[in-house]
């Protein structure tokens, strides 16, 4: 298959140099805000998200060089498929994050709900629309036990 | 900024060999079925993701070249900055939808609620978790007036 190229439109910033303190989903940490700082050149389109509460961040896992097929998840002790998981050590290495958008200035989209490393690349912005991306009755297989109720796993918050 | 390089983890197959009928989200048309097809190195990523019930399939938009940073959404007769839309003319072209899972078995996943072309290259597949990938009290910007309740936009559907 033809690979295909992306470039980075910004890089995010946030309080996270190392994983130390970082949440496995930034729902787990809501409290804490980043910076989403495009290159000026992509900023116009940029246009109108201050509308929107959410938004979806796709960004390049860029401290992971491993790709692994089975895996074990941050809140489990058994392995599973990659593809059944939200392993940063994934073929393609694209992270997805749903953030809460706090301003949008300029080139600058202030958010929390951090779930990525301090100079991740920012690869693309979503809106985050509820009437689509909101899904109920959702089975979550091997997931289920950690988040019983909408409640935080035991293991959140990477050590 | 570096660039970065993908290489897809399979093809996903559907009726869609044009955009005619096929809706801007798969919800809009939800009993059509399609199958993501893994090159068989990745198959083993797949275990355990037929506990869930939907997906997040990640792709590349191969049928546009082009990069627009203001866009009329399809749904809209204003334009608004690509990043506030789920406009396919975007930098980088990745796709993002949240797929209905059917079956896993071996290398092939079939799903529905599609809203992808056949032959589309996939890039990730992750599991949805309504735990952290559902919100609520969303804002929608600019499409709130065409998503009300829930319901169908006037324009869900390309012709």
């Amino acid at each position: 298959m033809k690979k295909i190229v992306l470039r980075p439109i910004g890089i995010i910033r946030t309080p996270y140099k190392t994983h130390k303190g970082m949440p496995i989903q930034g729902k787990f940490k809501p409290g804490v805000k980043g910076k989403a700082v495009l290159f000026q050149k992509y900023a116009q389109g940029l246009k109108d998200l201050e509308g929107f509460s959410h938004a979806i961040f796709l960004w390049h896992v860029h401290k992971s060089k491993e790709e692994r097929l089975l895996t074990k998840p941050f809140m489990e002790d058994v392995v599973h498929g990659v593809f059944a998981t939200r392993s940063p050590h994934r073929p393609n290495h694209i992270g997805f994050s749903i953030v809460k958008l706090e301003s949008v200035k300029g080139n600058v989209v202030t958010f929390s709900e951090v779930d990525m490393l301090d100079k991740t690349p920012l690869l693309d912005i979503k809106p985050y629309m509820a009437q689509v991306d909101s899904r109920k009755n959702v089975g979550t297989g091997w997931a289920q036990k950690h988040l019983k109720k909408g409640g935080m796993p035991k293991r959140a918050i990477h050590k």
